[in-house]
């Protein structure tokens, strides 16, 4: 037909549609490296907690320190609201669904306290692991000075949808430029999901993005609003900034991929979309460690008016040490993330991250477990 | 393989199917305006109530107008058939399932009766709201006027599939430039689907089209008769229409998406595609303001021969100010329509509707919810 | 990647796939006409009972001319099998589903009486009506000649698949041109599904090709063998050699799509693929009037060592006149088949089934309608 | 958009994805013959049982050497680690399925005894049946000598992803061209999925390569780690491979699709796709004479630290002559996958399996028979 359109529709992808494909060469999962870097930190494992009540308390912060990961902390989540944090999430955990979207408003409409900021990031360096905390937009500017004097390592600034020109009248938009010059920690800046804010973002001088709207199945900005990029196209796009950025600049910058996993399969394609890390949330509310004792919600959840979200049953599936290393005896790929990324880069050939970034990967939507497929592979 | 074909196939695609991309500059909600005119009539939301007698009665259309939108009275539904509409609304209500079609066709086959149409409208205009009111072809050139007469400010044209030039023995044609010459008064003329009818309709005169041929599940068009275009390739072949109809001719048509919505996110999409608005019947059947009272029901349902869809049970979900304007705990998106709207238009940094034109929007499957994802997003 | 492939697979449709694009001129139902030929012989109604035995007696082909369309006999079932086959009905009727194949692989292995095909031909000729009789190609050598000489119409070969050029070493390949020479009645072959086939077959001097291969969800030909291609792509594909093979011969062939109806929506889209007739099975197996009083099978089910397919229930639905004509209080579209063709025909603005022919149509995958849309549609 | 991405990403098909287009000449499946080659051994049909322990036991072999095909024996399963791998088998059989991995992985843990070896050998060679053993690549230097030694005729190296160059610290990648040499029985290497690498196997002087990676539902690779191809795509790469190497030497290196079948369908797609033979697990393990007694487990799964699938019941369904030669009354495409790939050839007018191979084949989503189909074609 050759229909006339007013624009144009591409074709973008998420992990149930993509598989990676085996590399010409394999080796033996001994011989791999997952390090990975922000900025001048380094860490053992590119997989980070996110910053959710649910899952990053400081001592689960600390937990994954010692596990060779990173857990963000929402510094404007419980703990800096409340002196006693847990006796409030021993509210959310008990209260009944219904009506429990209600009780997250209100819980989170108490104010921030400025003085916990501190308290909390001191918490974590007392434990002496490395400490990130996460600050929204509005608040970065007056309160993450707060952190950094506590001794915060890293600065994460994360809404939903962040570009690095924000119009508002309320607040002047947050310069990162400025952010960067004043802190003097590596700051990592998300959520992005285009080639062009991602390299708007790198120009400005940060460490690291944050790749993802809207792909999670507990996060309903998608259905409520419509926007979001499903991950592994909104990854590619991400990394091709950044693969260009280094080209132009020789400053290599850490893209983070966030939210959407389901599986240790789902964190090896991010991966091989070109993520340099992954951020996961419930995966982490799954561990004995959590904070939010099989229960997690979501930081656009609890919105005083257009919630998107909301407080979810994710069960406690094991402690921390299984769900990164293992050994596990669960086959659906929710445990041993790190042993499964290992494999992934022995059937790549990948000796590190950087390696597995040469990995090919196909569109093969997954396969239909419907119980009436008879034959099992090896 | 080249395969000799009698035809070629394009890929056309629905709500579900796309999703928007955020935008390089983001704004702040409170700075975005979702003001939206048909002819000389200006609204403030760019949100209709769908001629549906479940949905729409005068006093619904009153309400309507209070909350900054457009209410269409069905001018050959109940209201114009029974002198006491309410009664026959009570039946269909208390009708049991089975057999309600039949008794759907019976109902509709009462003759209209023409000095209710004027009494109708006299309500509306009485309640001090816009009033706009809705024809079939076959009856808009005799009844149109009487509506006119009796102070209507918008007249709608509408049946299934509608062009400017439909060939009968029974009538002759409408001819929509001496419709529109004669009444005065702002005409919205629909449904349709395609560029080069969208294009054919704006020539003749008209102020707005409503898009979308069997879109919605309760509407079975498509089912029983094989015809539809999904509502965001039908939006974008009428937009293109408008953009090149303004480009030559500098008259701007509104372009209303007409039904298959199911979220705040769906209203966003179409406004994506290219609409300046959109009408939705089911929505506005469940509040608690709907003289449906919890069920709805189409206006090809009633055919007397091939009936196509039936009275279905939407349920009370809220007030009309809730389902515009929330505050809303409902996560699912079918609250606070223009806060998802405006949240929206933030994200893509679009001031005003006509910016949010400029948003990009991509194929992306609709996220599978099936309890088995475990990662929930901020 | 530009991976090398050993073959390239091109894409197919089926009726669930496509939605037909109203035309840019509309006219009223009641100016269309359904008219179609096989031949000399000339149908109110482009639509065929197919030679399924619960679906078409000597009776119900006699109701099917007295409704404008045509019912096909099977010359090889039940009633060329035994004297008395209502019997034997009323066994396969009452068989319980377990073991429900090994019966009619048993029933069927009954032989072939040749007296019994003449003496049906006439019952059907003497009821006044058209009468066409299918054999399979082994068989039609043979049997045909009887038939005609008993005084059928038209005479139906059909087998799952059928080529110009069958190889067998037990029984030598038909050559249709010289059964046409022979028979001198029209002649309808099938099934095939490719330009290729269709064109040697139109060559070999026969009125009438059936489409399809494997499309219906009782027939298993796919599951068990593989084989098969969707209907609407089979049908573009058989239409373009019709075209092709008019333009140069000047000579018109029936093309006619067979099996994987659902809707009066799929017969509309069969059409518009360029289909110029359609033949169902199961929905005339629903009509009261049915010797399979609410079950069928399909002629491959029966197949001594690899049987595909079974009797299913598909329960009894409403007269033959209901089903063809209405008026109807059903809603999905099983009823009123003619009437829907009417309005489709309407909407694309088409005097008769070769107008249809020129409609457009895209690829629209089928509307869900899993209770959670929430927008009616007129 | 044109959108930048960091890289392309191509579509793979799997079997519930395409269909096979009847031929343009058809023959009477009597005609066709079914014989395949692997090296110097030739087979009446092209149908392999794979090396799984649920599926073939040194009986099982034989029984599928009667049958004309070859059962391959895990050298490295239970029966090479315990003296009487019978009443270990009735453990794995009567465990209950929760905790059932951690079983098998324990069950696993024994050691490979290396007389056990030689003794299954021959029992098998003893039997009359020609024996093919499989090893993992680690163990196939020092193991497979031994079970030629004793006799075997074909030795096949199988890992979840094998390559020609495997990197390791712990042993030295195995050198296919020096095994080649040493052992002078053809071999069988695998899994792989792409055209690099089959060509790059091929090389190496192997006579079969296997087919597949994560194909499977019960095999949940794909799930754990990411990794997989679907079938079609990875066998229409290797036998482009296979080709090309062939025009190139002039040897004919054996495709084997290993894996992902679900019906007799399926089988005939693999060989259209290129396979010149097809390795299955379940549905042997389903036969009456399979050791599994109706249960099956992959090679993966247990794994000590990140096991991938499990035991899953799959139920018996008859005898293996049965599965492979019917006669049947199933209509699902379980049984008689000798006489379902004859009917696919007669169809599309093959009398060999190489003929077989110049079919074409679409893309077709697979049927949903959601019982809301009505038509039952023939």
């Amino acid at each position: 037909m050759g229909r006339r359109l007013f624009k144009e529709l591409e074709r973008a992808y998420g992990f149930d549609e993509v598989a990676i494909v085996p590399g010409q060469v394999t080796i033996n999962p001994e011989l791999t490296s997952t390090k990975m870097n922000v900025g001048n930190q380094e860490f053992e494992i590119p997989i980070m907690a996110s910053a959710m009540d649910g899952a990053v308390s400081p001592g689960f912060a600390s937990h994954m320190h010692d596990m060779g990961g990173l857990g963000v902390l929402n510094a404007e989540g419980l703990y800096s609201r409340y002196e006693d944090p847990y006796s409030i999430l021993e509210e959310i955990i008990s209260a009944p669904q219904e009506g429990v979207t209600e009780f997250l408003q209100k819980v989170y409409s108490e104010p921030i306290r400025e003085e916990l900021i501190g308290q909390r990031v001191r918490e974590i360096k007392n434990s002496g692991a490395t400490c990130a905390v996460s600050f929204t937009p509005q608040n970065t500017k007056r309160m993450s000075p707060i952190a950094v004097e506590a001794g915060a390592d890293i600065i994460v600034v994360q809404s939903t949808v962040t570009t690095a020109r924000h119009m508002s009248n309320s607040y002047r938009g947050l310069v990162f430029s400025e952010l960067i010059d004043s802190l003097k920690v590596p700051v990592i800046v998300g959520n992005c999901v285009t080639y062009e804010v991602a390299m708007e973002l790198m120009e400005s001088g940060i460490d690291g993005i944050l790749v993802g709207v809207g792909p999670g199945a507990a996060c309903t900005t998608r259905e409520v609003v419509g926007v979001g990029v499903p991950q592994v196209t909104a990854t590619l796009q991400c990394a091709a900034a950044r693969e260009d950025y280094f080209r132009r600049t020789g400053r290599y910058v850490t893209v983070i991929t966030d939210g959407g996993f389901r599986t240790g399969g789902d964190i090896c394609k991010a991966i091989v979309s070109g993520a340099d890390a992954v951020m996961l949330g419930t995966p982490f509310a799954q561990a004995e460690e959590a904070p939010g004792r099989g229960f997690n919600w979501g930081m656009a959840n609890p919105h005083p008016e257009l919630p998107r979200g909301t407080r979810i049953s994710v069960g406690t599936k094991g402690t921390l040490k299984q769900i990164l290393y293992g050994p596990t005896s669960r086959t659906d790929g929710t445990q041993n993330f790190v042993g499964a990324l290992k494999v992934a880069m022995g059937m790549c050939g990948a000796y590190t991250i950087r390696d597995l970034h040469k990995a090919e990967m196909i569109v093969a939507p997954s396969i239909k477990t419907e119980g009436k497929f008879f034959q099992m592979s090896r």
